[in-house]
């Protein structure tokens, strides 16, 4: 499969909810697959928390794909051989796209804390000046899960003209407290830590000197992905090392996972970004500016699919069943379907269980 | 309701489970109501993590009773005017019994990374010692929630004479890694605190310059104790403050709870108890030391009852459950009864929603 990764150099500012404007702006994005002659064959994907516009495929000499290869490529689900899939990085991220530690124009200064407020609906406005920048005004379906899931559903009631199918997994209407509250674990450990130096942090240096509260951050994230029976089945009360005579003096597998995954994050992910990611998510709200969730919801005017995971714990599925109950509720049940997969993964069952919704996605995207 | 406040020195050594030994070592315990002549009336009351021996009433001048006040006392579901109740504060915690921070005798030095590793076990046989010094040897019944709960189970295996009833709510068979993850971000937290210090930490002086990482450790407790719907309702969506022109810029009330609990806490529990109390807690299992969880629980001899919460992610009702299956499982289903209360408030039900199982507890002890 072909990956081409590309950036985009916006010089009209960028108006966001907050008010406040970003100018220049630049976006990075990659595109899996052909555009067809009639443009008619565009999936846009949509990434989460700490993904990045490589969705899918391999990168010379990496030994990890993309992170839902499971899903895009040649003859999978989201076919790259009929379909032309692009997917961007979100702005306030860390792998190209502008963010907190972009240089603020026309100074050699990086924004840091000076990076005005993102919402999710500035991210897909901003992917939505990119797509007319390509010459794509409409597109088959907008996919994504979690904060992409967010994004999605931000695509169809916001421009509800633009994708005729929008797919939501794992995602909510409005982020509510439980899962805001992890994110106050993550965040104050990162402002907290000695390194993060109020965001005036040298990037090598953090992580050289090992910024343990983005670590600690990541490890609360994690938890929050998981659920208590994937644990347990992933773990149990394996220990991993003992001092070889008794086991209370050891550490726990689980504890390993997490520190692996916690430190190993400091390495490829930015504080400034983390915080500024995890604001969008803790103040989305698909009603705001609008009276209400039903006047929001009725706006769309294309297919709205809601894929929920039965033992998320972080995006419930009673989120999901809200946005379909409204749907409901305003008289527009046949423009959505609302599926909640039998999984005790976790909320991660968007990118791991693939299996356990793979076919209903493809049936989506072929009807 | 008159509360005595006491302590008791022991200069034998404690045994640990860890083959070390604590000598000498203190235990501070209250006691509410009088204990009756033939010594018939004794109920244990045993603590969770950051609880103490100051289970009920108000100390002079307090605006907060005990942890269980709406538990204990005259007229209560554990009625002060029937029963003689004992609360101690376990071994390894902060508030009179000898811990980390105590003095490593002779010497004035402070134990801190010296202090053993403690096991639920340990806390229970200490707990014993101290009754044998008070002349009881017989309790009508032992009670606890949480880790009070795996307090009263290990009463029930390892003294199964003790006790005629013990009743353990919202614990487990052994600690299942969701609950040792929530362990661990706090503990990685309160080390990479460079107020920590490697434990040589000035106890004034963390609370003076706000050791951070305490605070972010007891908030991912925090969320443990809670549930997706108990913060729904408690906080919604709400903002606490704003800059009085947009949404975006707010801090959520749940933050807002979150920083307030999690500062507060570092006035009052020390990180030293924190690291060695939430050790016990995840290598806590029943069986350890026997063939099985069976081989554990045969040697239970007495009435066990086991109350869960529907709601609590901390200790999942699967957890108590099995306990009460195996009890099944091995012929001891007449010594056993299982109750799982329907409550969706999270762990800390057995702490705030009484009202849902006081009626069935008052039951047990006057049967």
């Amino acid at each position: 499969m072909k990956i081409e990764t590309k950036k985009e150099v916006f010089t009209t500012p960028l108006y966001l909810e907050s008010g406040r404007i970003l100018e220049p702006y630049e976006i990075v994005y990659e595109t899996y697959g052909e555009l067809n002659e009639d443009k008619s064959n565009v999936i846009v994907v949509c990434h989460a928390l700490t993904g990045s516009h490589h969705a899918a495929g391999y990168y010379e000499g990496d030994r990890k794909p993309g992170w839902w290869d499971l899903m895009i490529g040649s003859g999978k689900t989201i076919d790259t051989d009929k379909y032309f899939v692009i997917c961007s990085n979100v702005i306030g991220s860390c792998f190209g796209s502008t963010g907190p530690m972009s240089e603020m124009y026309p100074s050699l200064k990086r924004y840091r804390l000076k990076f005005p407020v993102i919402t999710i609906k500035d991210m897909v406005k901003a992917q939505r000046i990119l797509f007319d920048r390509l010459g794509i005004y409409e597109a088959h379906a907008v996919i994504g899960g979690s904060m992409g899931g967010m994004q999605a559903l931000t695509f169809a009631v916001e421009y509800p003209s633009f994708a005729k199918k929008a797919i939501v997994l794992a995602a909510t209407y409005a982020t509510q407290p439980w899962a805001i509250a992890f994110n106050k674990v993550a965040r104050e450990a990162i402002i907290k830590d000695p390194l993060f130096q109020n965001g005036n942090y040298d990037p090598e240096e953090i992580k050289k000197r090992v910024m343990s509260g983005l670590a600690i951050g990541r490890m609360s994230g994690y938890i929050s992905y998981l659920s208590p029976d994937s644990m347990r089945r992933k773990f149990g009360r394996n220990y991993v090392e003992t001092d070889g005579l008794y086991e209370l003096f050891g550490r726990f597998q689980v504890e390993r996972y997490l520190d692996y995954n916690g430190y190993n994050f400091i390495s490829w992910f930015d504080p400034l970004s983390y915080l500024y990611i995890t604001k969008a998510i803790n103040i989305f709200d698909i009603s705001r500016n609008y009276d209400s969730l039903e006047d929001a919801l009725d706006r769309v005017k294309n297919m709205l699919y809601l894929i929920s995971f039965k033992n998320d714990l972080l995006f419930l599925p009673y989120e999901m069943e809200k946005i379909y109950e409204t749907m409901k509720k305003i008289g527009k049940e046949s423009l959505c379907e609302y599926r909640c997969i039998d999984s005790d993964y976790g909320h991660d069952a968007f990118l791991v269980e693939v299996d356990k919704f793979k076919d209903y996605v493809k049936d989506i995207l072929e009807r």
